[in-house]
């Protein structure tokens, strides 16, 4: 067994032990954990389950999702590597994420993930129509509305997600934090490459709005409530409407950590502070 | 047969051959296309089939909001043909909408709407209640909050949708274009006129905020995450938070397009750089 | 029977009179009417009820949920009385509330603060997993995200609601008035005290960002769309992204009203104005 | 109006006046009655709305169904009036059918005989597919099963109706009365016309089976439990398993009264008895 | 704790031990397990959660039935100790009821008494069109149809329960055994007291039909398939259509066994086919 | 590919053909089509997705029966090879059966009978509890009442079914043809080898009751309405209640077709009258 799947292993295994532990402790609560994750064999199957139930409609039954889920698992091992990183950068970087079957059962941001990715797959094998229809569940459900031709990395974290609106030709990179009301949009009418292309351990504060095929850059940071319409260079930050970089447009500051994994939303307030006023 | 009917029937076909092409194409989406599309006589039919299983509850049964949507459209031509317009309006200023079929289905904003312009049918009609129930219906369901006292024109697109809030005094004009998170808010406690006028063609960037009776003149831009607390003369830009006009506030410039239909949400980033730096 | 119980029973048969109203001048509501209201012999058995039916889902039945509510709504008065003073706060403080009712059957932020009640009182009682599965029922269905840790006190109007996020360790007085979009969040990955705290009377305006252990005084008045990361003292404004004090930092201008009660969103425009242009 | 109208009226009055009764007596069942009965503006209306809500699954939507009850009883009269006469059966010749409105609501065996007029009609216009699965949603939700084939009178009284069998050609007259678990049946595997002809005024008791296209005169009557495989002549008791004709075959006793209608089910018992004994 | 108590309490915590056993070991059922079984604090719970939830409709919710249900559970301790007797009888007399929560979750004989006791008790407080919606609902979703209005006594065993029609005049004592397809029916269309009286510790087998206002004694035995237009003395046998008591009319046969408890259909074979060939 | 496999993939190709000429035909019951039928790559998916559909309740969830249907199917080629079997065996022996489709579709005897299969299969596999569950869910949904325990062989028409009661030791052959309300029951209360044996080829018409552990020899036909507790020699026939052969006990008629397959329900009707009269 590859290292990797051992700790894909490790996860699961955590994650049936933490519904254990809660089942037992809370009966009211015990029917639900068994029904999403301790009767399943796999994450696969918990995930597929899940989603499927989750994301139905009437007009989209919940076994027609969870078959379509569970052939997209099984078919790919990337997607379960990639709920697995998404479920680490939940636990390690939100502090109030306090287990793995936490996130898994009742991050919206999380669930619309692992969604995406499938709709993502359905897009590339040119199944264009059910890509677009499970999209539209999952905006519906979670009001988290990713276009099925975005590209996103691993180990992401959507922390709250409410209103995250990722456009069509937008990239994310890996290990990315986005807070909700993110936007990363187009520039008009006009199609083509128009949307955000966002760099490894970005980090994109609450209500952020991104505009336009603009590159931000490896570790950049974008503070909340800004709207950025222009480049952003790895490891500087971007702040305030129009956002602008911290330290200057010619020399702006740059840090040292990887502000998507560090998360620190707001230690640069002072010297942004000083820069504005 | 005038032109208009035979428009709406022009669209009506084009979205069945659409959604035929898509059930041949793909068969775990055929049962959904035909049970929204492919079953019904009419777009109407569609239509209020479709809102009524998306928007229905356990108190609020799908086969009442049917009737109630099937009533509405049948007796009230001008839904149909709004219907239509805002059908266009999407496919010619969205590159992401692929197919008139998928708005229809798809689109929350879309939805939300048509959905809207029955519970606005029912509050003229003094059936209160009702209408507020069926909007609180849209604001669960799509995220969507539109007040049903709220006048809204032809030819809209709220693209993406989440989150826009819209006041029961607002008045919204034709070929209006308004981004998700955009709120056209009230003054406060006291009633009366008290929310946004938005004239016809105007352009409303993602997460911009309009409070107060002011008036967005025709074919005027707010720029994404603005906070518009003044009036906005026709053809100009107003951007920032507060917002400001693009020029100045004595001689702001004005544009020669329709952004509501042009869509162009960031060729002013320049300019507007230039007047704030 | 003391005061407030009497009050609380006054709200209860207005309540049931407007329905009773409605039902009868409109029977296509009449059966929602009394499924939800008439048919109860409390507001404890209508809310319980409501938010079960609202918040259930395949794997969390309504029936569990409304076993939930209704034994926490029968062991704690508190919950009902915070219940009620968020009905007053709603009828006084929105113009386009126009009955208890309203408040009661449609208000997704009044339904979510009533449901945060409970999954709070689950959390203070050690069902930390219940609790969090509730919330995350109340952030699919509402889009209204609030950490069961948080404490929220009474006559609270969260008007609109979608897409507010409210912190692990964040606190909000009474009487507070917060608009939709509005996030009181964390400063990064450490745990510990790390949300605003919010004084009675405040006013959120819609879109406003407040980050960190910030203190937001008692009266004070948070401008639309603007990011806070600094303190702001009572009666006082802050407005912008970076938000700074109307009137200056030295010597903030106060006022007199209570914004959470007097929902005075627009009148700092002109000092506003004055003061960054 | 003509004079059936009227009656057709008059009936539908009645059950919305007693509903209201019901209804302002029970408030728990209050919302039940409003949704089923007081909320439509006709019979048609009520019974489409009623047998949507109880033969739908998840594969066919209740509002498919709901189109296609009332689109059958909008475009045909006969299936109301025969509607208003199998309610007026109940209401006369069952003792425990305390109101018209109970029957409409809770008869499996009115509810079935309503829903199987609309399926045949759908298989009188050769569209079978839709009758057989119409007539297998009746099969699995009140357990009778009634091929869409079959004719079926007008004043007919399915009694408890649970486990009625009635086959491809078997025609039944009007003012039958028939007992629950009923079969008329086929003779084997050979098709064309192989089912009993039950005629005007005949009454089947509880469990009597009826094989091949024998003919049941007028106003015959058939004991509980009987294994019919002969002719009936009019006004004539068949009763055993085997079934003789009470009095003997050659001079059978005739009766006067019409026993679908008198529903006289024992009197027989010493002639019975004598006969046999 | 008087006996009757500690003998409740011995099976309620009889049937969460067995409830454990198979949830633990059945991982696919152990959801099932916990929501109806093991989250209750008692079999009262329990069994208004399970009722409510099978016999809830799109139009009586799950909700409102299991208020109906505890409520009517809690104000009468009656109705817990009549399904304690139930449960006990099936486990006894039913070699194929292999448990005790077997009989709660899955037997729909008994599951239709217990509902029954609630709609008659209902009955019995003038709430009589609750009561008769109750009945519709458990004769359509366990095909056993029981008028309210009919007494039944405790420790009684409907076997199997499909095709159970029970009169509105009809009363069935103590430790009775009554398998599927028995009818105790009415002599017509005259109202009064028209159903049959079956005497404690009968067994009624099979299709058995008993029509009229006759009298099963004590102990009697109802061969399958019989139909029964006579009384029955006690601790007699009546077999064959129509019945005639084994042994004779004037001196029949009388056995020592009570047959609703011992549950011998055949041993009268021999005796039988003597007296018929 | 072996004879059968070919054979299994004509039917399943016959049924897609059809469901195809339907869907065509019919547009309102196409979506019906495509979610049951020609959305699946399988048989075995599509029984899969019906039966789970069908069988589910809210607390049995059908993503759960689907895949607990599926694992079956895919892991015991008898189960589908059985299937077909049965799908034929409706096809040659019931006129009234159209097509295979709508076998499949709508016969609730064909789907008792699938459903069955798996459950036997889980209490052979010693999941008792589960076998058990399910098994209640085939009573409560189409009336139809298989102990798992029961083994039944291939080429099964369970005709109409509503009513079936088969016991926990019941043994039935292959190519039997059982009609509605017919019961394979028990002696009593003691445990053990205590139901009836059917072999190849027999017929047992409507409301027949067979009880105890008697041999119904090949090929033999039971009348409707028998009570049958004797053995039954091969190719003969019995009727009656209580039931005795046909040409009398010494000397019964034999008769040379397999009625199981021939399906003559009727023709010893003269020869029985004669007999008995």
């Amino acid at each position: 067994m590859p290292a990797t799947e051992e700790e894909d292993a490790w996860v699961w295994n955590h994650i049936k032990a933490e519904a254990k532990r809660d089942a037992e402790a809370e009966p009211a609560l015990a029917s639900y954990l068994y029904s999403t994750i301790l009767s399943h064999s796999s994450l696969d199957r918990s995930l597929s389950f899940h989603l499927g139930n989750k994301l139905c409609s009437s007009t989209l039954l919940s076994t027609l999702l969870y078959d379509l889920f569970l052939n997209a698992f099984s078919s790919d091992s990337n997607l379960r590597s990639a709920a697995i990183a998404d479920l680490r950068a939940a636990r390690e970087r939100d502090p109030a994420c306090v287990s793995y079957s936490h996130c898994l059962l009742n991050y919206k941001g999380f669930l619309s993930c692992q969604a995406h990715r499938v709709a993502h797959k359905l897009w590339t094998e040119a199944r264009r129509p059910l890509a677009l229809a499970l999209s539209s569940r999952i905006a519906d459900v979670f009001a988290v509305d990713i276009h099925p031709a975005a590209k996103i990395g691993k180990g992401i974290l959507f922390d709250h997600a409410t209103g995250v609106v990722v456009g069509e030709t937008a990239v994310i990179g890996n290990n990315v934090s986005i807070l909700h009301h993110v936007t990363l949009g187009g520039t008009g009418k006009v199609g083509g490459d128009r949307h955000p292309k966002i760099g490894d351990g970005v980090l994109i504060g609450a209500g952020a709005t991104i505009l336009g095929n603009v590159k931000i850059g490896e570790g950049a940071k974008i503070g909340a409530g800004s709207v950025v319409l222009i480049d952003v260079p790895p490891r500087t930050t971007a702040v305030g409407n129009p956002a602008r970089l911290v330290g200057g447009k010619e020399r702006p500051s740059k840090h040292e950590d990887v502000p998507g994994e560090s998360m620190d939303h707001t230690s640069f307030i002072s010297e942004w502070s000083d820069y504005i006023i």
